[in-house]
């Protein structure tokens, strides 16, 4: 009943949908301001940023998982898990663990050692799935980001 | 007297002595196993997975960073900065933040909107710098690593 497929480039409309599904999920929807017209530019062109699997459940789309590959300077080339999300119309069905392990299953075959992703820290049923699978929490790591002005005040400094 | 120049593949040797470096400065020496040939496949074949800058003060290697794409769903694609590594002995002559400058001169020559990293917890020189970038902290989010056995255990689950 379960079918895991690449997303195509006929998915792009799906896909923003999706994602716009779990950033509501992460109660971050306004932060969310990605068009169809930049995941067909940047996932389906001639250099895809990324690739994205779509899990089905007798025919309906039940999730999706989002990767691109990352480097680690201490082990060598990984893959990044940016999105992994689940409708909640299909959890306990173990469709999150099917889109984990097929993105593992990726990794191994493009010879990369390892994967890498985030949690929110309030989201305890992922934590306790990933638990289960002996993740790692690299917890004395802090994520940072700069975007906007501030990175264009940065860029804009002189040397 | 401060030169920033991208890696090229003639720096591979000097590029692994540097990861090294950092990888002791972050007190985990022993998991950087990284061989050269590896940097040397990597990073400076037909498809390179990540891109180097070094700086130079005097003539003298004093630091370098080291970055590859990462892609947002939310706003779409970015740079993530790996490693920014200044050696000791030439800290506090503003090498680590021009190195910061010149990724994020990359970041919006490529069109990227936001720059990602990560901070060890107590190094807090570091945050003391990024804090002065308008950085946020995403301190709800918390990194995980899948790697080896457990990696190899999902990736054969049955669907």
């Amino acid at each position: 009943m379960l079918l895991i497929r690449p997303a195509t480039v006929n998915d792009v409309a799906l896909l923003r949908t999706l994602i716009r599904e779990l950033a509501e999920f992460e109660r971050q929807l306004e932060l969310c301001v990605i068009e169809e017209a930049t995941l067909l530019r940047d996932g389906f062109g001639a250099k895809p940023k990324f690739r994205a699997l779509i899990a089905e459940w007798s025919g309906q789309t039940a999730g999706y998982a989002l990767f691109f590959g990352y480097y680690s300077t201490w082990v060598g080339p990984g893959l990044y898990l940016e999105d992994i999300f689940v409708r909640p119309e299909f959890r306990g069905k173990g469709i999150g663990m099917a889109l984990l392990a097929a993105v593992a299953r990726i990794a191994l075959q493009e010879n990369c050692c390892a994967m890498r992703w985030e949690v929110l820290d309030w989201n305890e049923r992922a934590i306790e799935l990933y638990k289960s699978l002996g993740v790692e929490f690299r917890d004395e790591w802090r994520p940072v980001l700069l975007t906007d002005d501030a990175l264009r005040r940065l860029a804009e400094r002189a040397l």
